[in-house]
């Protein structure tokens, strides 16, 4: 054991202060001295100190003129506006499926500088899908006008069980060759900085958060419906992952005594998926977005199809909303499309199911969800470690 | 807003400290300053700085002899020892239910003096209930010779939703006339201190993790298994309570589509709590008790009865696992005197029912879970209060 101070001297206190101005200057945009003091509660000499210390660490910058951004205001003379250098260097998201992929390129605050998706339905083997995934990375950087030195993190979102250590997935059936590749074979040779993996479901959640219906809400159940069926959850305000990166996994409850597994499809999934949905409405639609939109538009036939799902989902979502209570539950994914009417009988069949009237959303995010929740991931760990670098 | 400090000047750095060294001594019994400087990785001034604004409030005294607890060792003599004054105050906590009551006594480390029991059954209504619990709580204090002014904290668990800020219970169907009940009426008069009101068990879940088979766990799901089932749940080391309280209702899972409450009872518990295992096993045993105590026997019949019951539970318990991936299980309430054979029973029904092989156990606080997650909700409010003092 150690005999000297474990960090609680006055540098302690230094960094805490500067990392209070930092992250007041990545949210805020630029701003003057005087709003960093009303932000952040803290005194002019401190914001002072800690802006020296951030402009010696590259991070701010003046917006105008002079570089000393700490200078008391002359009379006549507007104060110096500082801001966060967001574009010192950039972000990349990915967020990879059976069907295609999407990367996003962002600055340090997140903001959007390129965007590319790819098919990957043919992309053949696991190592084929990572050479992909690494071209289509690079074309985003060139189009974002960037290098692949100028990335500060790394984050690919897949379905599966992510396993962060290995910067691997466990467990991803839908992706052929997928499970248990090192994605640092390719992909960490590209880079220097951190490359994470994530649940894509997991991320969507992230993004919720951030930018989706889900900004106020401290504790979320994401539930991505698609041909897949999975959850996200976020309690009190942070990602839970449960213990063996397994959590969320509603597609394997099974209402019905049926097996665990068929077709690498659990038992929820399997009666309540986008591709059981298409079989509803006795054959007289082809596919579930025919149902969707069909429902949409008020056919009988098509809103009968929809009941039906939603009393089945019901089934086995409302288990999960007794355990959790959660504040707000979010549907996303590809049948989320199904709008106002799917959710409306969705919270029709939830009532009678729950001790309390549960509150639903439907995503605004569409497909991005996975990889908008990636770049939220890199944001996490780009701010972990400018707090450390103080 | 302010443009004053918000608290990070040099007398914050002494309160953690401070804090820091409070911990020690709670959890430590007496130390020496080394043993301090050991534990918190402070240095010697820091830690005597703190000790001295301790002694000076009134939280720790000197265990011989002088009262400088501070001053250097001399030559010749034993270094001083500290402890923390756990005898300076107590702290109640009881737990009510519907046949009986425990009412517990401990000191400010919650070391025990004094418990009770009483029946509940045959209180009448509300109002005659907490007259009860009052005068038990009265008489258990009489019992550890202390007096009413002397506590610094009160915790009252029961069945139902707790209301802390109306300092009641919502939705306890299984007590008469305790619902929506205000605790402060009685026993708010006879305390000038908190007195915290919670949910029996998500005050189990607490203790498992203070005392029971849970104490190396982050994330644990309390199942109380009992004639009425409920889970309490820890996520990330905080308790989870869901957004209006009610996280855990896993009594309300429903396999079957059968009506959502009977007789106050949800699905799940109509056909797995202590009243359905008594039902069991052909009308061979007389109740619940009978079936499990020939389980444990051998008794081939009690042991298809408790496979059957096991099989059913595993149906509800499933999806809480699905969701929430958690380190543990941890199972209490009566039916868990069923012991090991039902513990195998329910992990062999569970395992295929879940992706991660689900880590059960048993409770060994029996009916006490209760009340000891009361005294450590008491702890928790005592610390709060102690690191706000200093």
């Amino acid at each position: 054991m150690s005999t000297t101070s474990r960090g609680s001297g006055p540098h302690v206190l230094r960094r805490l202060n500067a990392s209070a101005v930092l992250t007041a200057l990545r949210t805020g945009g630029p701003q003057r001295v005087a709003d960093l003091m009303d932000r952040t509660g803290l005194t002019r000499p401190t914001v002072t100190q800690a802006l020296t210390l951030l402009e010696r660490a590259g991070w701010i910058s003046p917006v105008h003129g002079t570089a000393d951004v700490t200078a008391a205001p002359r009379k006549g003379r507007p104060a110096q506006l500082v801001s966060f250098r967001a574009g010192a260097g950039c972000l990349v998201g990915a967020d990879v499926g059976p069907h295609k992929a999407i990367v996003m390129i962002t600055d340090l605050i997140g903001a959007p500088l390129a965007e590319l998706r790819v098919s990957t339905g043919s992309a053949g083997d696991g190592p084929e899908l990572i050479t992909l995934i690494a071209d289509t990375v690079r074309a985003a950087l060139a189009r974002a006008g960037r290098t692949e030195d100028e990335v500060y993190a790394v984050c690919i979102g897949s379905p599966g069980i992510a396993d962060p250590e290995n910067r691997t997935f466990r467990l991803a059936p839908s992706i052929p060759g997928w499970a248990s590749l090192p994605l640092d074979a390719e992909l960490g040779r590209m880079f220097r900085c951190p490359v994470l993996v994530e649940n894509d479901v997991n991320l969507s959640v992230l993004a919720e958060r951030w930018q989706g219906v889900a900004t106020d809400a401290a504790t979320v159940l994401f539930v991505h419906w698609g041909s897949r069926i999975g959850a996200g959850l976020v309690v009190g305000g942070r990602l839970h992952r449960g213990v063996g990166g397994a959590a969320g996994e509603i597609g394997f409850i099974d209402l019905d005594e049926t097996p665990p597994v068929v077709g690498g499809m659990g038992p929820l999934e399997r009666v309540v998926g986008a591709d059981a949905i298409g079989r509803l409405g006795g054959g007289a639609f082809p596919d579930s977005g025919a149902v969707l939109r069909a429902a949409a538009d008020g056919d009988p036939a098509a809103l009968t199809a929809i009941d039906e799902i939603a009393a089945r989902f019901a089934r086995g979502l409302a288990p999960a909303l007794l355990v959790l209570d959660p504040e707000l539950v979010v549907i996303g994914g590809g049948v989320s499309r199904g709008g106002p009417p799917l959710l409306a009988a969705l919270e029709r069949h939830l009532r009678p199911r729950t001790l309390v009237p549960p509150r639903l959303a439907l995503s605004a995010l569409g497909d991005r969800a996975g990889v908008l929740g990636a770049i939220r991931a890199c944001l996490d760990n780009l701010e972990a470690t400018l707090a450390a670098s103080l």
